[in-house]
């Protein structure tokens, strides 16, 4: 079945995948099992940080009143009269010309609102009392992390659909939310097509190659936030197809397949997406690699079909199937983060489609630079592996040249960012 | 017990902890579990890629000798001879003006030499014989991705140490690689000391906080490819404390503790490791927040005491371990990759020792500039949730301005580099 197709832009692909409103259910789970997981709420401090008043250094905690007067030639003299270890508190008075021995973090007696280091006072013992002599002025909260002066209770800390990094972790922990609300990840299927595959453990036939596909695109799932399921290899088929198609829709929320989608004589997939009613948002995207992505929608359920060109699929993945994981999760920057380079490469040639090369990026007086990662062509499979990022070239009729500014598509990068580069989704 | 301390540069103290040479011992682990393992030994193509010549495109596979008088006008008449799927071979030999409609991917026949695509000739059938008409010149090898092109076989394709991403995942898979010969990953233990202490899942006290930085330190270690143990909190006795350390030692190689590690009278680190018999690597390091680092080794095992306030512990994790079980793990670039930025803010206060910012990167006009993310102060814990880079400031009497250059360090970035930005392991 040779179908007609019409190239629609980048942006506009973009578009039409991220329509979906779809949010993923919630599930609570324990804190020391949250890492990378998507918050399905906002966190809202419920409590001063700090909670109380508490030593920034170790030192004594005093009455700032009382150093007024002090200097080297005319030193003051305060009584010692406890000390106050972190996590202890100190429930009797302070008094004028009394100091508390207090250990960083420890709490600030009531009546102190001051403390001075331990290097900076001589402590000496005269009649058996224990005391401290202070030559310089402190000021009023000096060295004290005064209650509420990071967080005030109250405020939102983290917004929901923010990804549960090391840094929101310690939020969490530190405002005791030992079990955290966070959306459960969507199962994304993938399902290699092609007669031509083996099994990755298979010894090479001619004309044979391996399904690396699979297991990068298994790779990114995880990546990407989603729970990968590896389906096997459809067969060379139609009805079999359809059915294995069928039974992996009752599994997963997304279903990627690899291969298959060019326009030769023997590509299923068109076929399979109109008997089972799927809508085809795209099929041809103006871009190189990946231009025979294709992408179809059933009820909540998207059919992902991307090429078995190795990078051609793997952009694909990054550019449609990663957003859409990442907003089921409710993250607000689903897409690739994207920043300005300079090219350190010639790209001579025009070009109808929009270009994305592998590139690997290098930081150099301020500005990052891309160089090309190895052979540009869609079924390259080593300049995938040491990519740093995706280098856009626009469509051209005088190509680019060595030294002009681009946007370039960080890969892995944790952060993302909330509009595509190439437009499409305002709205969303 | 009140320690005296001499403050070492920071790349004196990567220096010290990083001439380690201890590297984690291999394990052979299935291609579908190696997602971000480090791999033990180069990765050696077995075979070249592509394997065999093959179609780049829908078409037909012909001898480009044959079309060197086509032309609109001059038509030339080929006779299709038969069909190859991919993964399938023709074994016939295609003689002169003869075709053999090929899918993209497929091996092409031995005696031909070119593919041209479908929509480049008419197809028709005459006397019951399928022909193709082609009214262009093929050039040689044309639309054909020839044996050994992208790689060749023996090449290395991926050296030991590498971080397994879904690029190289691809790669292993080309390769028919099915087990993957990985480095086991350092197990770091992460133990609390401090009577302020609480649980995650306790009720906030008076003059208590929770325990927030061994879950933030566990997410970390995961992230620098370790594995994590929480060792749960040092009671405040000395004895005990040693017993436990000691335990903890029978389980990991890295022990990394957080708190205690203050110039305060309660601090039993320093007679801990004295009575272990370990080697004080450095106890001070002139750096804000995390001055207070101090590291040592007792045989193979590091022992790693951070400070007790969340960025000082998060940052000395970051800049010390990190770096140590990447470098266990084989991998050449273990430290925090640098880039330089331009400042955002000003920071007029002069300051003795180097700090380190956490910042927010934006990116702008072909620069990255990094502003505050917070409260710049060593017992913050919002600034590091949201921070991408930690910005450094080196010693100043000046200050530094809004708009100036300076390096930092991108946190949560896969790639690392070779050499720490603050120097101290160029002979490692």
């Amino acid at each position: 079945m040779v179908q007609l197709r019409t190239a629609i832009s980048i942006g506009e692909a973009i578009k039409r995948v991220m329509t979906d409103t779809k949010n993923q259910p919630t599930e609570t789970i324990d804190l020391i099992q949250c890492a990378n997981l998507f918050l399905a709420e906002d966190l809202i401090a419920n409590e001063h940080v700090p909670a109380f008043d508490r030593a920034l250094y170790d030192g004594y905690a005093i009455r700032f009143e009382d150093t007024m007067e002090a200097t080297k030639t005319n030193p003051i003299v305060f009584e010692l009269i406890g000390e106050i270890g972190a996590g202890f508190i100190f429930s009797s008075t302070v008094n004028a010309f009394q100091a508390v021995r207090i250990m960083t973090g420890a709490e600030i007696p009531a009546s102190c609102n001051a403390v001075i280091m331990l290097e900076d006072v001589e402590q000496f013992t005269e009649d058996h009392v224990q005391k401290i002599r202070i030559t310089q002025v402190v000021s009023n909260g000096e060295r004290v992390f005064t209650k509420g002066t990071e967080i005030r209770q109250g405020a939102c800390i983290a917004s929901k659909g923010t990804q549960i990094n090391p840094g929101v972790i310690g939020l969490l922990a530190t405002f005791g939310f030992h079990q955290v609300n966070v959306r459960k990840k969507p199962i994304v299927g993938i399902l290699a097509t092609g007669s031509e595959l083996l099994e990755v453990d298979e010894p090479l036939l001619p004309g044979k190659i391996r399904n690396s596909n699979s297991y990068m695109l298994l790779s990114q799932v995880v990546q990407a936030g989603g729970e990968a399921v590896y389906l096997g290899k459809l067969e060379d088929d139609l009805e079999k197809s359809i059915q294995v198609i069928q039974e992996a829709l009752q599994r997963v929320d997304i279903l990627v397949t690899t291969g298959g989608v060019s326009v030769g004589d023997y590509d299923y997939l068109p076929a399979i997406y109109e008997r089972l009613g799927a809508t085809v948002l795209f099929n041809k995207i103006a871009m190189r690699p990946g231009s025979v992505t294709t992408v179809a929608k059933l009820a909540e359920q998207y059919l992902v079909g991307l090429s078995g060109n190795p990078s051609a699929s793997f952009i694909g993945f990054e550019l449609f199937v990663r957003p859409l994981i990442r907003k089921r999760l409710g993250n607000p920057y689903p897409h690739l983060l994207s920043a300005q380079a300079m090219l350190a490469d010639d790209y001579p040639n025009p070009n109808n489609f929009t270009q994305l090369i592998r590139t690997k990026c290098v930081f150099e007086n301020g500005h990052i630079v891309v160089a090309s990662n190895g052979l540009n062509m869609s079924n390259a499979i080593t300049s995938i592996a040491g990519a740093d990022a995706l280098a856009i070239l626009h469509p051209t009729q005088t190509g680019y040249q060595k030294g002009e500014m681009i946007d370039i598509l960080l890969l892995s990068a944790e952060k993302g960012q909330k509009h595509s580069v190439f437009g499409g989704d305002e709205d969303a």
